[in-house]
């Protein structure tokens, strides 16, 4: 099976918004053996939608629209689509009661053009929207198989995965299943990781190793399809022994997960609690912390301390640390991180000061960075980095550091 | 003019990286007048980019291609495009030469298929590459306008901005200009604006009204072209007062801007201090309010009182009110706004308690949210919201909301 996914949206064309879906979907489609062949973004214009419709239609088993579902005027794909297959537009009960207990939840108005997201087409397949109002539908005629999820990514992500991307598994059945398994990486370059694994990169065929750099960390894909001899799962194992060996100690995670999971993981399974004081992250690293459900039992709070007076009158950093060596400073990184974890009872505290940028500070480059890591009963740490980029970028791979370090602790 | 952009790349079609290139490009060629009707992605593949480029053509004036101008066998973008155009590729002096340069510099050995990369096509402009090797291409022929850019961001954007986009502003020369004009608004529904807007966005045609909504929040772009009788700008400025009258009141800025973008603006220029206690939010609020450079003036610090302990004895909240009332309440987010306020001394103290999900907390459902929000001298007020969505959507909402709150008071 082959496919081509087609997004429908002018905000695209305008360069307002990124085709996120697109890679998203290519993704998953990949994943299970669904090969894409091109990817189209057309404005919210019928005539033209239905130009790329028709010409998809002769190259690709499987046409994949996001987008065009809303509410509005300009959102016209399933109409289109309708039309050109000659299928009828039929409310859809569950869709429409949905829509209704939504704006009873919210208090917000309803409107008549609401009521239009409810329209399915007849015959297809409606693939409830848990995240939103537009239903997605899929549609199989005697040539073509047509799938329409909505465009905001929040919506359309978890109604492929609950529902579109099961409903193309079974469809596909007996094909040849291609497994793939990604490995997680901080704290090493992309080509410091080539290198180290060159030949195996270079002998690759099945199973494929495919690095790619993003955000500070290295990922490493494995794909295997099975082979006479071994099955993909197998093959996959065997590559991944053989890549831990050389780079397993920047190892840190499978799939989709972050380094900041893992921590999370490792602090609740080791019932561990953490404070934090952040001063150049400004709650960053609490904020993504806290983005997990359930860490309450690891997580009880923690200080942002932006300002001086607050590391010092709430923290209480020693005037003379401020004074003599500066915020930014392994003196104050230790204080700070000793402190919090004494204010709020933890077993661990961790502190974030440096230099976001774009100015210097105290004398210091943008990109310096202290980060400490106190522990009950032991000797506090400090962690100097140097980093490059932008102001917040700089933020994100600190928040990232931070966890690399707790994770070395645990 | 209009323009097509074609991306080449296996990765993009395997969901490895996203088209950011199509959005960076629409977003310029929107801004000097060139209407984009189609994005393609299209894999390392001679046969499938030649049909793409047939294709194209016949549509698009000008042809702009990203990717595949690499070193490696499977780059092919500039081969196919000059087989299909009937150019020769020849050497470019002084692409060569910065090539040599490149690895003088870096002390990397230079490979035959490094080369292979200072080619060009014959008639062609070069577009220099500063940021790495390839050099990109500009080419016009009797029908259509062919550039080809490299696909990586860091060296197709600056290469873009420097060469590309002047050489198309003179090659479009005296056409029309499109201005546009984005507003933002936050506290209103996509369906509610476009009912209020209805008769405008029907009566739409220079300039188009284009409600387009996303994380809480809806935009409008106002487009428009110079006519006989008026200019853009001004065709553009009596549309928005038009929309103004009617859903002013949900406005709060323009363009690229966000509203703790503009929260942190008036905060300035009132020269007001603000902190924050947060418990649902975890620290959002303020890493989001500290990612803009320049924020000590406004903001010092706060806490993040994940836990009823911490609300208790780090922010002062009342025993009493923890056990009769509960975390989410009125009560709790006021106590959190106003303790926090004095605890650091500011003008401002916001509060954030709530349920963010996915399980119900003191039989209060996920969603449900209070904002305290203290002001020196005025009595403390709570705000009451009821979101659906996520875990994460809800968090981002909420802030949002409080940056909302914030500017109406100020």
């Amino acid at each position: 099976m082959n496919a081509e996914i087609i997004a429908v949206g002018t905000e695209l064309l305008l360069g307002q918004i990124v085709n996120s879906n697109a890679q998203f979907l290519s993704n998953h489609l990949a994943e299970i053996g669904v090969d894409v062949f091109r990817h189209t973004a057309v404005g919210d214009n019928a005539d033209r939608l239905l130009q790329v419709i028709k010409e998809a239609e002769k190259r690709a088993d499987l046409l994949i629209f996001t987008g065009g579902l809303g509410p509005t005027k300009d959102d016209l794909t399933k109409e289109t689509i309708a039309n050109h297959v000659k299928k009828q537009l039929i409310y859809d009960e569950e869709a429409l009661e949905s829509i209704q207990i939504f704006f009873e939840k919210t208090k917000l108005k309803m409107t008549e053009n609401n009521k239009k997201q409810a329209l399915v087409m007849e015959d297809s397949t409606v693939l409830p929207n848990r995240n939103g109002m537009a239903p997605g539908m899929f549609l199989k005629t005697e040539t073509n198989s047509y799938m329409l999820l909505p465009g905001p990514p929040k919506e359309m992500q978890p109604m492929f995965l609950s529902f579109g991307k099961p409903l193309l598994m079974q469809l596909i059945g007996q094909v040849e299943k291609i497994e793939s398994k990604v490995l997680r990486f901080f704290g090493i370059g992309e080509s410091q990781l080539e290198t180290d694994l060159e030949d195996l990169i270079l002998l690759q065929n099945n199973p494929t190793i495919a690095p790619l750099a993003g955000d500070g960390e290295v990922t490493i894909r494995i794909t295997a399809k099975n082979s006479p001899n071994a099955k993909a799962e197998d093959l996959i194992q065997r590559v991944e022994e053989k890549i831990m060996e050389r780079v397993g100690s920047y190892f840190y995670g499978y799939d989709q997960s972050s380094i900041m999971e893992e921590m999370v993981k490792l602090l609740k399974e080791q019932k561990k609690t953490i404070a934090c004081a952040e001063s150049l992250t400004g709650g960053l690293f609490q904020s993504e912390l806290t983005s997990f459900s359930g860490t309450s039992e690891i997580f009880k709070g923690g200080i942002v301390c932006y300002s001086n007076k607050v590391k010092e009158q709430i923290l209480g950093v020693a005037n003379e640390t401020l004074h003599t060596f500066g915020a930014v400073s392994e003196q104050c990184a230790k204080e700070l991180a000793e402190n919090v974890m004494t204010q709020f009872g933890t077993d661990y505290g961790i502190s974030f000061t440096g230099v976001a940028g774009p100015d210097s500070l105290e004398g210091k480059k943008p990109g310096t960075v202290w980060i400490g890591l106190a522990e009950k009963g032991s000797e506090t740490k400090a962690f100097l980095l140097q980093l490059v980029g932008s102001r917040n970028g700089i933020r994100k791979r600190t928040v990232k550091y931070g966890c690399h370090y707790v994770l070395q602790l645990l």
